[in-house]
């Protein structure tokens, strides 16, 4: 062996003895991290705090006051470099007193009270409702082939469920959401005075699933409504046996002035790099008939989990870390749209942007929607994190709220977990915090800290 | 090229073609297994039958001789070519009425009660009770290091929790259930005169966890509860505070003489290979606290359910299948060393043994005892899983049931889900048809279905 040679293996050896050397350190940080979660995690009790002293907290509403409030004092607590709130205008949707739909002409059941509750942003009927003749479809195509003729001053009901043999449940909803989102819209087109639009969900049960709808300009705005998916069955077996049936509705939702509110944000400054930073996020807003558990309550507390571990642990991070409750991700995402114009605005350097909103369950892996060597770089961590049941770095991801963050080329990342159940839930009465796994919620705190923790360590160039 | 390599090159290709066309047979099928699962499934409604109209069934229980005739009625009803009892002699031990379990001399708090329940197998204190002193320790080395002295007429208290650490809950549950097993022979060799022990979970909770424990000839049986992980707190904090702590015992469980039981066994003959058996199972009995829902109800009515799944979509099974309801899993294997012993008798050929028991969550792989042969082949078949979450395929396991058939180089596999929560209702009056998610016990008989139809498709050789 000549010199040459023996110098480059020396330096080899040296380079791969480093290497190895970093990767046993990066394992035990990432240990450290999820012993902390998991034996003295604080993730669950401010869930419980949220869901329970506060619960819902639709954009506009004393609830999201009160949690504009509350996670500021969390933060605050927890000692992080800075806690701020960065002001923005928000949607003030209210639903008013209970709604009413029944069937009411059945010759077979004469009245039937359907469970339904108003579509967000929906206008109400008022006081005296409405009645009219209803006539089912499953798509906007089949709604068009049937006409003004048969639609005109009808109540359409839209009745296509989500497709169950979707295995990514995502997918199921991204089938059948538009009839929540544009049904009014498509409906209205042909003359419709209202629609009843089947829950999001998998299951059949009892209770209604609430969500976004929005009006177009030029199109009459009609009320919406979503039934149960039990009810939407009956109604539907109900539409075969008997012409002519006739529904009423009655819904006292109105849409307010826009309403002063914040995003909330809390930070920890980087030690070499502070101008780079990364931010970890969820929306602090949550629909009006539950607690908000898993939507987005988990993504609030697992982001300020996030930080605090960091500080508990005595890790201080080279880059800048931020925690950022979103306002308004349900119904205008204005919160998120803020933000990223305030960082452009700022000249700000966001490397990274990893949002939690799919629920607080056992943790799968990350999305990324990056550039190749970017999504590389964080594949690259995969055999740090497979022991931890992180194994699905391979779809396209990002998060609702971080997406306007996107165009200044800021990687998104989706925390990702198993969402199986996230449906049984999203948008209803039973989201609450009886439905969250201590554990899974801890699992999943531990997950976006250990992907921070790396990005930190290494950035994502 | 020479016509040897043409033809070489042709055969090749006429392979490689084949094979393509049976994988992509293979995706077809499974995929119509999913569909089936998910849309018609029927595993959810026989755990609600099960859990509600039966409940809790205990080896030698009314409830139990109830689930006998449930699941023979179940699959006869689907029209399995046959369904038969094979019979089998089951330990019979009675709680009696509610246990108490109090400190009766803190100086602080005066009389606390604590919420325990005897452990399936202990004597009774009867209805006189028993009262001492209590000591707590965390291990058998702690133990043993105190002596005779330290424990005599005391009761010991063992309080080592699950390790939260650990990922695989399993492990965790492993390397704290020693306590409970065999606490009570441990103390009583010293002379103790009770042992409470803390439950086997992972959260605070308010309910205590029951499970198996054991006596051994020469060793004075002692009485042995379990006390919730809240009161283990509590007791242990009144245990540091305070000297000379009296407990006060009193439960009323009793050992009866053996009953006559069965395994519930349902068969679809196989058409090519009907000697080759493939079985399916779970355990019907369960704890006398609770539904037994995760456990272990889903496992049989998983196991039923594949094959009905077989039936429903017309696959007739070139080998022989069969559903087996094991009995008395919980305190005593009998059912599933009767089986094992009958199997050997008739000399069968059980090339595979496949159980559910460990929660009806979402699926993410199988373990597997087997050859490496056998286990390289089931791990041939991974992508075809992975896009079903699949993708665990590296740890040893099976099942407690299927165990005593491994002598006889039956290969064991177990069904493997996300077991983040399921020691949060093992063996709890919390086990119950509520915490079980429609979907993902759906989700885990398709697996289990699909894996079922490669291993019938392709043997194991």
């Amino acid at each position: 062996m000549i010199m040459k040679n023996y110098l480059s293996a020396v330096c080899l050896f040296c380079i791969s003895t480093l290497a190895v050397a970093q990767t046993a350190q990066d394992q035990d940080g990432i240990k450290e991290i999820f012993n902390a979660a998991l034996t003295h995690g604080q993730s669950y009790q401010m869930l419980t705090d949220l869901c329970t002293k506060i619960g819902a907290r639709l954009s506009g509403s004393p609830g999201a006051a009160a949690a504009v409030e509350w996670s500021r004092h969390v933060m605050e607590t927890y000692d992080f470099d800075s806690v701020w709130l960065q002001p923005v205008m928000v949607p003030h949707w209210v639903r008013g007193q209970q709604e009413i739909t029944r069937v009411i002409n059945s010759k077979k059941m004469g009245t039937v009270n359907l469970s339904v509750c108003a579509l967000g942003g929906s206008i109400g009927t008022g006081p005296s409702g409405l009645s009219a003749a209803v006539i089912e479809v499953k798509s906007f195509d089949e709604l068009r082939q049937l006409g003004t003729k048969a639609v005109q001053g009808k109540i359409v009901f839209f009745n296509r469920p989500m497709d169950p043999t979707q295995i990514n449940t995502f997918a199921a909803y991204g089938g059948a959401v538009n009839q929540r989102g544009n049904g009014a819209v498509e409906a209205a087109k042909l003359g419709a005075v209202a629609v009843i639009v089947r829950s999001m969900g998998l299951n059949e049960e009892d209770y209604p699933h609430t969500g976004a709808m929005h009006y177009e300009p030029n199109v009459n705005k009609i009320p919406a409504v979503a039934v149960s998916t039990r009810h939407a069955n009956l109604l539907s077996k109900l539409i075969k046996d008997e012409k002519d049936l006739n529904v009423y509705i009655e819904t006292h939702c109105e849409t307010l002035d826009d309403a002063p509110s914040f995003n909330v944000i809390g930070q920890i400054n980087g030690s070499e790099y502070k101008d780079e930073i990364i931010d970890i996020g969820g929306h602090l807003d949550s629909w009006d008939l539950a607690q908000g558990a898993h939507d987005d309550g988990t993504g609030c507390v697992q982001s300020i989990e996030v930080l605090r571990l960091f500080k508990s642990l005595g890790i201080k991070p080279k880059r800048t870390l931020r925690a950022v409750m979103f306002m308004n991700e349900e119904n205008g995402l204005r919160g998120g749209t803020k933000y990223a114009e305030e960082a452009k605005a700022k000249h700000e350097n966001h490397i990274a942007a990893i949002e939690s909103d799919e629920g607080g369950f056992t943790p799968r892996g990350f999305s990324m929607s990056a550039s190749d060597a970017v999504k590389n770089k964080i594949k690259s961590w995969k055999p740090m994190l497979e022991p931890y049941g992180l194994t699905d770095f391979e779809h396209a991801g990002g998060g609702a709220d971080i997406g306007p963050m996107a165009a200044a080329g800021t990687a998104m990342i989706g925390f990702l977990p198993d969402t199986q159940r996230y449906f049984d839930y999203h948008h209803t009465p039973v989201d609450t915090i009886d439905k969250v796994s201590k554990r899974e919620l801890e699992m999943g705190a531990a997950a976006m800290t250990a992907l921070v923790f790396l990005i930190d360590r290494y950035g994502l160039k």
